[in-house]
């Protein structure tokens, strides 16, 4: 039984990407293109973590091929080696073929280059019992496939827009004239159940913080001795996300026990892209 | 006197990306944000070509700001280097501020790295009478901001759309069974003043091509020896683009007096991303 | 056969219903639902007349669903008691169940509720030949199925925009600076057959819009005794309508012969709440 | 200086909402309404909280009035009582004053109706200490109006969509298999602020939800005796939430000390409908 | 002061408009027009009834233009000669004119050519007592401003769309199994006002209409002679409408008295084009 | 096999062509009207080239019919008499016949009604070896038809937008300055491939564009005298493109020799109607 709402969820997306690429400028070509079936061949030439499989499928659906999802769902997170020459191989009509390649291939390379980045982070963190974290520092346009790309990365997802987790941070801390003035304005909200995080940028400010009865603390470009030291204070029920210009090369010496989270903004806006193509042939 | 045309051309886009960001999830945060005025500096933390900026600024003004790009307009398509710290200042009510710095940012960060990237490349193009192209390996939903920033760097545009060129790849030359069917194909669109491409795998086929009376030649993979002799036979009036895998780090040996462009694709996907940052206080 | 008009006739509804409830947030979750098959059961809690099961069951078929209305249609309409414990089964990918459940009760609830209400009203006054008539009182957003749920449940629809019947109020008269001049503004509209209705507040007024040639009249806020002296006075081939506070209390004094219909905006706005639930579990 | 962040964030439901009342049908009608400034009277006809000024407001804006929220904003969220006859008054081109009322009053009579009733329940939750949420079962297309109407009122929002809480429904609980299989599904979606609640139905099943490290528990269906059970076991930092038919007549037995908040459906679509009118002449 | 209700009105066309012409599609070339002031002149250059200048305008004011549609206003509707030579001058930003000419043309264009061509029948009609209908044979997507143009021409609206008017006609009755079959259907819908009309084609039928109570009468394809036939047993407060193939070269001999209107699907798609020009220079 | 393609590409517009047209508006109405199949006849009343067939099908199918395109295609861009009384022949469901026809069968006159038009001129064109172009003056909204109708008549496409072909115009040489000037802003765009055309006034003006290599050159308003001279300096390798109230009436003139093209922009606004009709009865 086919996932449907995959589909609906990315429909008004793919609407728009294939807008940009002229399926509505020139009705004679639309129109004339052949739908003979081709055999196409999804080939990965990178050293790789498989994701966005599902954006590729639907890329085609959204046009009107009948792809099953389930021939390839099982590729999918899954790591490759460029030496595999690993091969996906599908029927599509032509038409089909031609019309949503770039765009399928567009995504589904933005979404790989981003797990096999992610789980390069989440490699060295997992084992330490500590979480990476995205951002929102997302390409507009393609949030939920970057944060679906970090996720099967092995990383997790910070909050998905601007109101799921209320941040507390430098900017609202001056605007509002302090930390409690600012925490005070996001609890006015009333979201019940809407979590509040506080931007934190020494000890003083995490006492603060406690006092407030925050949870949920973003330790700020704090370097690892300072966050050894908050560590040290850290209360039950409390949860440290460390932040801040951290990147691979650096990361190691950040994976310190007590902490819970550190969140990578380059995660999604840096990473390196992987290649893949796709082929296909008159059946 | 403003030009608005630039708020329409892409208002579409800011209220996807806003939609993404929660602008219409939570009325009551939306309605309480302070209208204060802030100072804003915009501060550059790289060694980049500054692009960019008419988004920046449409996406504060797309939310009711009244920035004037004319201020603006002076630093766009400049190169900065990250010892100046230089900054932009300027001045927005709070509320927006706050909710617009992400998607600026993004937008601003993500056009600045492609014409850093791509000033990369014409640097070394240029001076030998050679144009890089880029490709339609942008990201979905933001091609027109990714040739904007190209071109900024000093690149060309490639096809804006699939619609705009005609490109007789592989894909269709297998499909139709062969050169001539594939160009006629295109030719019956009626097409008047659209282009025709043809890729190219070599010299008999480049001759083939020839015959067809065909203008445009893609040289798919040559190496700079093919390209030589390719340039030998060009005849007047055609052009040759050379494409295929072609990096900084070896595009010097393809700077080949004949050769009209190259088209990169890594321009667009594969430039490094560059540090910008945005600080606020109330005025 | 499926009737597919109703689908298409509410799929930007329902796109914009599930844009609210965050079909395109979470990626991760959209994708990994589990389709397998759940049985359903939608239960009537309440002594209710059951409307909107078209609705019901294209809240599900907008997500991909496959229902078959035909197995439905023969409730809809139908008044329920409490103590029937009426259930409709039927069958649903759990994915689908628990994505379109809440909107599918919410709209159904919302049906219901009016034609229930709006039924208590025409069982009083068909038998006396008058209608019951719904207003533009109606939640925004939700016109179509409000006026839908008004004739399910015996009322009749007034007009469903602001354009399709030309109302001459108050409102008008003041500003144009009287009937006269009000109803020429309209008349110059050149619609040959929008009806034009006036609002009457006594029965000088009335013979002002008799001399007009005004074929309806809304008899605003007319006591029972002044509806008995305008219908004294009704000439063949106009309809009079009463409006203003009208209440199920109060109504029966308005049963007057002569009387077309009496407007009741409560009908939508003021309609209680009736209970439904829907459960499922795996088949 | 004016917060165009509402008008932006709302601007996609006017142009619904005025599309289905017939803004673009009639251009001959829409062109000659004549502009002229009328002065504007809303009237307050009933005891009411009052709610949702903002969409009152930006009703006329969005078609281009420009009223200054300003003006109005002392009095949102206020509680009139109906002999107050209190009146608000402003100036409008008579077109927008006609085309927009309609829209203006029905959604500020939907907010206003909410909000009284919501008030009725925090009045009496909030001295003990207990917080009142509303709900998902909100009218389709007006989720954001009614959750800030509810604040108004001084209730709480529960979660805004499907996707900012997790919660483990008796659906969830069937068809996963057990309380730990379902929680383990959500706990897999990897977001790592995304607080979890779990449904409860006894309190066997509450001791489950502790070992899985759950914090935040709704009791569904909880007597007054049953919550005062599980309040004596309740652990520190967790939350309990009554849930299940609780109505303003009998809510007072469920304000048992330890119960953090009562969740109420009926807020929103139960609440009764206030009195408001709007009135304007010519200047 | 501005009418912006018509602007609101067409704004979503409008977008559509210039969607198809490419405003979203090249930012470098959309940021880069100049946008010094133009002098520009509309130029009349054939004999014709101006119609659509609101549309002329907000074509460049949705752009971001500040036409004033009141220095246009005492133009719409008028008939000019072609010798007159008649120009119409206003300052527009360079880059607004050149980037909505081509769409304020084609609308004008269009307009006026309707109004013009319906001119010549109202002209005709109107000494007669007898009212020129348009249809639903619009362009689609244009029908608002189609409907706007024949009124502008003298002529009369018919319904504006399949709802506002329930037609019965040829094809209803042969499905529904008669005419009384059909107007139940109709009836059955419960719109109070919704006036219906039925399409007869000869006097049995008439008969069978008038036992029906139905007061719109559409005679298809009648002859002058059968028209006068049906005039004759026309009762009161009926209206009959002729309809079928009526031209401008033939209308003369249906000027009967009795008929109260004549439809007249060429109006619209069949009015000749007239000729207008738009220049402008540098101020 | 199907060609969805098409399908998608039009969606777009025929939601707005149906929302024009009421799907929307009467839920009753179209949830109510009978799905029961009738024998629906396609007829052609005029002698006509048939044109726009995909649209006719596709609006069927958009609202749910599932019409096979293949077994219309044969008809498409055929030439009938209309004493043929040539009919095709199909099957759908009552309701659908009912609400698409009107949409159906005014696109398909439209187009239709061009394809005529256009074969007139390229019957006269074709055997000299000169293409008919169309322009941009099309019917806004609908200008992929059009465009795809003149192609069905044997004629070219122009440009499709705005940036498809830069072409400069009079007041791009009048503003900027010169001829000169004007191409500097265009190739200051680096569009690689993006054809130049420039409009030409005389042969002096004509000797500058080939200064500046320009390749494509609009003589506008060229006598056919002037043509003659203008094609004697004509350069290998550049194309001529005729232009200015060119009529079929006056066109065998301009038939000469060295020319390319001639541009007609009343080949889609000036098009006669032709005459189709649809009529359908219960299976």
């Amino acid at each position: 039984m086919k996932n449907t709402l995959f589909t609906k969820a990315i429909a008004v997306d793919m609407a728009h990407f294939f807008s940009e690429d002229d399926l509505h400028r020139n009705h004679s070509y639309i129109s004339a293109l052949p739908v003979d079936t081709v055999k196409c061949s999804l080939k990965i030439k990178d050293d790789l973590t498989l994701a966005g499989l599902p954006y590729f499928v639907e890329t085609f659906n959204f046009l009107g091929a009948e792809l099953d999802y389930e021939a390839f769902s099982e590729f999918e997170g899954k790591t490759f080696s460029k030496q595999d020459n690993f091969v996906i191989n599908f029927d599509l009509p032509f038409a089909l073929a031609l019309t949503g390649e770039r765009i399928a291939l567009n995504l589904l390379q933005r979404s790989s280059s981003i797990a096999t980045f992610a789980k390069k982070f989440s490699d060295l963190a997992t084992p330490k019992g500590i979480k990476i974290l995205d951002t929102r520092k997302t390409t507009p346009g393609l949030r939920g496939l970057e944060k679906y790309a970090t996720r099967l990365g092995g990383c997790f997802n910070h909050r998905m827009g601007q109101s799921d987790v209320w941040m507390v941070k430098d900017n609202h801390k001056s605007f509002f004239g302090g930390v409690k003035e600012a925490v005070d304005f996001f609890r006015n909200m009333n979201g019940f159940y809407t979590p509040i995080e506080v931007e934190i940028h020494d000890l003083a400010e995490l006492q603060m913080a406690f006092d407030l009865g925050i949870k949920h603390l973003m330790l700020d470009n704090f370097s690892p001795e300072q966050i050894r030291e908050a560590v040290k204070v850290k209360p039950a029920g409390v949860t440290y996300e460390a932040s801040g210009g951290i990147k691979l090369e650096t990361i190691e010496s950040y994976l310190i026990e007590g902490l819970d989270a550190i969140s990578i903004g380059s995660i999604t806006y840096g990473a390196p892209s992987v290649d893949l193509s796709l082929k296909y042939e008159r059946a």
